[in-house]
């Protein structure tokens, strides 16, 4: 088989840039490790960029995001057994955030690439990317308990952290940076009203609490826990007894408890890999970079990568000229390190570090307390919620 | 003897409220351990918030400074080689900072006491402030192979961070916060053209470095090195060339040397005890708090301590009210924290740090990238420069 452009992992990053390319008339492959239904079963994060959902709009996709996703105007920050709001809106000249939750976003992309007849391969096994250092690559993989091969002119690396693609980069090419935070999110679903319209992030000195939803009638909630901290040993009686206990007095006594639909703990990282391209592969997502979950920056700095991606290969194959994709790595990596700093900043500073001491904890809370003192702090926080520009 | 102050410390911070209390016809006593020309020989910080210089202003010492101090309009940070302008003024509606040294400050409240006839006792030996839970303190000292005896209202101690003040405070009703950061300030002084009219803070891979300055004909220079270094293992040749490995290429050729004729290490500290009040004894300046020197907060947050006191005192005795005085120590550390941070904040993004390995690195560049990309976070950081409101 023949295309322009293999993409590695049917996560949104790889579905988008699909999407962008198929309607562009790029021909483009997917090949996913794994099945539809298993990538649907992901839960992740929710809260778009209007940049991102923009890029959605723009694949055509965005028609069931526009009605069902829910607009937010701001969030709130609560400490000191208080909620002080954020106001997006206000704050960055009329832009806002669409809470719609990643799980949609693939799906509509599914939706989108079945209608435009596009090859996705699922349960792709042994995906291999070869020869990206020279004019000619190929990728293979195994199917059937047959071998295949895919000649193309690109591969899109869009196969999360764990995939091949950077694996299969030269050891000696490839520089990377990491933090791991010594603690974990431990969230559930549940099918009842969020307790508030908006999101709220609670600084405690129990630790980090989130409030978040997926609709009106679905709600997210996550608290920090320790590293070693076992989901089985988290009822949901103790969860929502945690979480009560971290948010000021009337926002835990508002808050409406039900049964879980899902449980789990997320590790918290940060993880960036330099360069994002070697030769003819191209890294996209969190195959090159996770953040830590605060901020909700993830999914829209995919969302990011892509949209460099596919302008240059676009620009490659309609306007002949290789410039977008020789700039790919160090325009896409300039702004992945502002949200890397911004979600590192944002985790630093709403969660308890087990050797922070008590001069850390001063430290922030006089940075809350200095935020909403100041149109300038609180400028800084809303332009990077919101995104910043591409 | 009886007076109604007691200020023990002759600092800055001691001067300053001895100078407003005495032109507001409160009576006090400055007891300082040292002499003046030793006090006189501390060499520290020396630019000036606006807020400090209308206080020196009001106190009525404020005419030399503003004919020999350096309005400054702006700084420099450096980084990647390149200077890039943080323009104070255009970004705070008008404000800016006075470069004038600590010595002269000190030198002119000398000057200001002497001519009011207020009296300051120097080399007061063992100086001990008494029963300030209650209503009649009272402090020793020894002078002449004496002991004498003060009777006064309230004691304010002004005598820095090693003073006997704070350490009179009964240990179960004082908690402490503290940083030691992993590195010092080697600096020198010395009698050529400043490299540049405004300041330069430099972050570089050998670490930071500040070009800064007393006058136009006389320099300031310093360059992080580490907590293990001595002062005698580095000649003048090793510091010129040490601060100049670190500055763009085109400042360090411009950079004038000539012979230090001051050179020490300084230890970097961020320190807070709480509370500032205990009874009728009120902690000011580095009695109570030592920010590290980036961002020069030291000295002006010992002035905005004074503010808060004198106003306190002032308000007791013209207007019969404690309010001011009850409501000190909460006020004076609402913004003594606000300026923790900050130092801390400018101390984390401009030094190498022997422990934040690479990604602390790229954290610290895409900071220093961000705030020129962002008016929002160049305002953040002028705002605190030129000092946050009283």
């Amino acid at each position: 088989m023949r295309t322009q452009v293999v993409i590695i992992g049917s996560g949104p990053a790889g579905l988008l840039l699909g999407q962008l390319l198929t309607n562009a008339g790029i021909d483009n492959v997917i090949l996913e490790r794994t099945s539809k239904v298993h990538v649907l079963s992901r839960i992740r994060a929710g809260v778009l960029e209007e940049g991102t959902a923009a890029m959605l709009d723009e694949a055509g996709v965005g028609e069931r995001m526009r009605a069902e996703g829910l607009p937010h105007d701001g969030f709130d920050l609560a400490f000191d057994n208080r909620r002080h709001r954020v106001d997006l809106t206000g704050l960055t000249g009329g832009k806002r955030v669409l809470v719609y939750g990643q799980t949609e976003v693939t799906h509509d992309l599914m939706d989108g690439r079945e209608a435009a007849n596009a090859v996705s391969i699922y349960e792709a096994g042994n995906v291999q990317p070869h020869d990206f250092d020279g004019d000619h690559p190929f990728v293979t993989y195994e199917k059937d308990g047959k071998t295949h091969r895919i000649d193309c002119d690109f591969v899109a690396g869009c196969d999360g952290f764990h995939g091949v693609s950077r694996r299969s980069a030269p050891e000696a090419a490839i520089e990377t940076f990491e933090r791991v935070y010594p603690f974990g999110w431990l969230g559930i679903i549940a099918d009842v009203p969020p307790v508030g319209q908006e999101l709220i992030y609670a600084n405690h000195p129990r630790g980090f609490a989130l409030c978040s939803m997926r609709s009106k009638t679905r709600s997210r909630y996550y608290v920090q826990v320790g590293a070693e901290e076992r989901v089985e040993d988290w009822s949901d009686q103790r969860f929502w007894d945690e979480i009560r206990s971290r948010l000021p007095g009337r926002t835990a006594e508002a808050m409406i408890t039900g049964p879980s639909i899902e449980k789990s703990i997320a590790p918290l990282r940060s993880f960036v890999a330099e360069p994002m391209r070697f030769g003819r592969l191209f890294l996209a997502g969190d195959a090159a970079h996770i953040v830590p979950p605060t901020g909700a920056k993830g999914l829209n700095l995919a969302a990011s990568d892509v949209r460099y991606l596919f302008d240059a290969l676009r620009e490659f194959y309609l306007e002949k000229s290789p410039a977008g994709l020789d700039d790919y790595s160090n325009r896409a990596l300039a702004r992945v390190w502002k949200a890397e700093r911004f979600s590192w900043w944002m985790t630093s500073t709403l969660h308890r570090f087990p050797d922070q001491g008590t001069f850390g904890q001063r430290i922030q809370h006089a940075e809350l307390d200095y935020l909403f003192q100041s149109r300038a702090a609180l400028t800084m926080l809303a332009e990077n919620y919101v995104g910043l520009p591409f």
